[in-house]
């Protein structure tokens, strides 16, 4: 099976006989090494929150970024290959930009997430149209982008190597996905406060951790239809983490 | 067999001794594994009829968009890779919109099939004339495209992997493909109004979905001469399923 | 034996030590599993015929086009891969478009065909001059050519992937072709009517058809010096079906 | 010994440990598996003669062409690929057309012969400049070049897929090549008339052929200084078997 | 284990299906087998120092830099390739100069660190939009990035070959980084002063350097808010090592 | 030994592990599959000579060129791949005809040579600069390059495959180059007349050749001050033949 | 060790487990394969002295040139393949005299210096911006790049195919030089004269060289802050052999 199955897994863009591309499916498995993140969407904005891994104490906790701003109304969460996070957050935010300058209105954050998804994709050898953007292989990371807009109200989407991208009211991604997912699926209902989302999201951070949580080791971001994007000071994530 | 069998089968555009294309072979398999859609054409009208995967319920089932409208007088439903077929429908719409530029009336549904199998041909390592859109591997998609004009009337068209396109009364696609056939073809016939059209298109998804069918884990849309592409509301499926 | 010539059959274009060019010959072997076409070529016209394929009763006949029109008096049956065929297709019409427009006088037939088997050697790597209609593969069709031209009356040309064509009086190619082939070789002679062309092609493909042969899977067209290309309709099938 | 070998002889441009280059070798062999063609330079005049293998009764004789005219005053008969054989001489034409139009007189026949070999050495998979002629492979096909010129008097030119040209007084190439030519070198000398010389190249034919020869398998065409290029009519082939 | 490892480490960009790539891992290796160097950043400014291998008496120990100058505001030490090194540098500092011309004011550390990365991303075969700089395979070397700026003060950076930057308040690479980070993680405090720092630096190198070490085989250099980059002098080093 | 050395031999332009260029040693092996030719200098002039394979009574003997003028006062002798070797002859033409242009002076005998020899570099896939001349593989070929100007007298030059020349007062090179090298270090003394050179080259090709020396299969140019390059006549060979 | 080895050393630009380039270590060896260079730095000038290695008594010794002339201020000594020696040597000049036109300076040593291991490290396969002068592979040579400037005085600088340069006070290099260096090493002290190192230069070649020294296989040149660049004549080579 395996040795089958090694045949077709290095062209960067092949099929298996059953259908699979191999590359692909490895990058989402590199998502699987990165560190938890959390989305969760309530009627009153939504919610994201990220574990950092500090692997050593000399590091300087905020140089970590897990969660970006890509619009003042657009935040995303995301998990797995560093570097290629930072080159897709830095295409959203051109994108999320070109549309205002474009319609002068801030883009939709279906719409956004389609161009992110439309990068993603586009990887491969004979993919050479956009050279600053294309890579030679899939992008290694998930993201999650939660953001407003007033055609669809505060939304959650969640997009992932392959190019696919659907829209969930709590998701969670990177290595503790599948303990932490469970756990959203138990607690989560349409009704929550922000503050309860807020919670939810760093509760179930803290099963998933092998640390201990602080406010150094966990990010936390909130967009509403107020305020937009929203970075949790650490007054802000200490004060969620005691009401814990 | 199968070892030599797999010597052919990883060059993307390499015959196989018996004159096979093994690339598109496998592509055609990825189909297999999406969902399942229906299509079927009636003197009053087209209808297509999806099946939804909704593998988490803290999924949004209205983000999971398995039939999209081309053109206000074409629409497609579409199984395999969720990001290729994404591909293919905005093709299919630049070719809609260009044409009514160009000419000043809506394009035939038949011209459009070929625009969009145009592209799905089009594949390959050599190719970079249009690079947006031009991919290194076979599309692992297959598209029911329903629509009308006046040349040929209400028409739906069955598109693959290998660029090729036939027109079909009834057709399915996707994973559960044979079974759904077998009963197209048995209650199929010429004469249903396009309410017994939308009954049987979900009793037939009824029958091969794993998951109990509902309003949410369903997608349904029709087109007709008279009101053109129309995606079916909530209530309008639960009438339906009402019905059967 | 086939140890050593496996390993020079998977270069597009590479020369094995007999000196033969296997990706040709193996796009020719996809033309063996086609449906049986057959061409006839007498002093009143030129007569097509072509076996369709239906797999499914619900298929709709007339969408599986195997005999085309290249311009007003040259039409083409194709076996093979149909995507291939209609690339190859739509490059000749081109180029008798373009013949027409540039020396305002219809192509010749042979001129055409010419034209056509240039595209069909150009496949490879390297070449991406005309990058719309090039492919990094041999086309894995045969086209049987039938037109009208005042220089050489009525002509029925044959081609295949490794781009070379000869005239032929009467060829079949296809699935069936063998048995067809001898069939045509004992019952053609060059002084035949047009009608007695037309139940030869009908009565040979009836022969090699494996379902039985009726209005609906068999495609009929002729040349004619007076009235150019015309595609038989099912009643002018069917009367030729009912002479048999 | 073959083992060895085999390891050097797929890419299209390397270079044996023995300095050799296999894939050129092979195409020389292709045209070892061609119709012979024979070619004879006399003071007056050069003789060019090939078989023509008609496979099929029904296969019209006139439509395989195997001695094309380059210019009014030079001919080439061909063996191996036909389609290579065509690019070639279409290639050749423009060269001499190109040639008169620039200098307003006939290109010379070794300025030609060195054009058509310029262009068979320029295969491989770097090579894109002039894009519609290169191949990514050797050529599979030899020429014999006859003509006439003012400076070199009726001159017959040898080329190979090497891309070496040189020149004969009698050649032979092609399947029946060996037999041929020694025939040749027996019966040919310098002070021939013309009319012996197609007698010698139509009754070494005779001996090679598999088939009994008629004014339908061969092709028979002179190039004079008188009269240039003259493709002998079927009344003239007929003349000289007779005269056998 | 190996085995299947080795299978995916030599593409330059593809996926194993644990996820990972292992020609950037590998890039990192190459660094593990560079000297050793050490950067840190206190209240009053951030202190980089290297060893230097000064393999022969002969070698000139000045033209083995270590620690570059990238603007007046910011420095870099090294580890690893020192070709790839100094790319890289040559590239920081074009950035930094532009960056002046275009905003009239000195680049921040952490912009600067970011457009060093985005290179560092981008190498592979399909990228050539900026032909001079990137490169076919990841850059074999990490950077030590130490600079001020009104915004961030001052701050110490991390680069590796993957493109991923964090910022750090102690951080060794290179051959010695195990043992050399162990002793920073127990001494460093922020409330330093630069001379501690610079005592720390060079007793850190000490114990890690396999030669016993002097004014010629480190490299010192400090940033600071008033002085900007200031490349310590012999005296300066003596001093300093003098203090040990 | 061989298994090892056979890994690294089909890269065109890959080193094996004891720094050598496999590709281009076997294209010095190719030079030694070639006529021999050999080259004289004296105070007096130069003398090229080379043998003639004829193959074939029926080839003309006249059409073999193994010697040709680059220029008027250059000349050169080549064996190996005789098309390489006409593309190579081809480029040096160019440069000299460029020099006087550009100079209006004849091109100096080095610097000719190092024209040849940049082309021969410059082989390889990633070289695509002046796409007419460069190759995907080394030239197999070798010349002797004799000639004279006013700064450097009469002189010899060899160059081979790796783009590398020297000078030379008498070479031989081809499949007799062993014993011919070493009968020229015998016979060979500055202070030749140049009809001793030329006895002297024919002398020893004869000992060399496997068949018997004639007027016929040797050639024999000289390059003087006062008359340039000259091809000897029939006679004038026959005459040195004769004073033997 | 060597089976796991050569799995990686085949890629021009490809990293091993242990983070090597093989390809680059592999043109290393390439230089000790070729002849010794050595180089000298003192307070009076730069020496540099080279084996020349005459394989035949009838090659021309002068035309074998293993120091160059960059600028009248700066020579070169190298070891390696001679044909890429000769492309970097002229790339240098290029840009000597671009720096010159530019700036109306000479360039500084360590400029040219940096300005040919940009050079050296641009191979591989996506490189093709200056098409003229980058390579598929390393260059296979290594420079003793000896030059004045104002700034930096005397300077010896050495360069290697890695695109690595470090100064030198003294340098060997090529086949002998371990022996070499060690002999420079314990012979070498900074206060030398001009006379002194150039017989250093010539007693160590004569320890290394499997030839008897004499004034026709060395080469020998000074650079000096008042006459540049000077190349030994026959005779001061003499002078200094005489005096060792």
């Amino acid at each position: 099976m395996y040795l089958t199955r090694s045949e077709y897994d290095r062209g960067v863009n092949t099929f298996s006989p059953e259908g699979r591309l191999f590359q692909v499916e490895y990058a989402i498995e590199a998502i699987k090494l990165g560190s938890t993140a959390i989305g969760l969407q309530t009627k009153y904005g939504c919610v994201l929150a990220v574990e950092k891994r500090l692997t050593s104490s000399l590091l300087e906790p905020k140089s970590v970024e897990k969660i970006a701003e890509i619009d003042c109304h657009i935040g995303a969460a995301m998990s797995g290959l560093v570097a290629d996070a930072r080159t897709l957050v830095d295409h959203a935010r051109v994108e999320a930009q070109n549309h205002r300058f474009t319609y002068d209105e801030p883009i939709g954050v279906e719409a956004l997430t389609q161009g992110v998804c439309d990068l993603a994709l586009s990887f491969g050898e004979g993919s050479d149209g956009d050279k600053d953007k294309r890579m030679s292989r899939p992008f290694g990371v998930a993201l999650l982008i939660a953001g407003y807009d007033t055609l669809g109200g505060h939304q959650l989407f969640f997009s992932d190597p392959s190019g696919t991208f659907v829209q969930y009211k709590a998701k969670a991604i990177g290595a503790g996905c599948e303990g932490a997912q469970s756990t959203l699926s138990e607690s989560y209902n349409e009704s929550m406060t922000l503050e309860e989302a807020e919670e939810l999201a760093l509760s179930t951070l803290k099963q998933v951790m092998e640390e201990k949580i602080s406010v150094e080791n966990v990010e936390l971001a909130r967009v509403t239809a107020e305020r937009g994007y929203h970075s949790a000071t650490v007054e802000e994530v200490g004060a969620v983490l005691d009401r814990l």
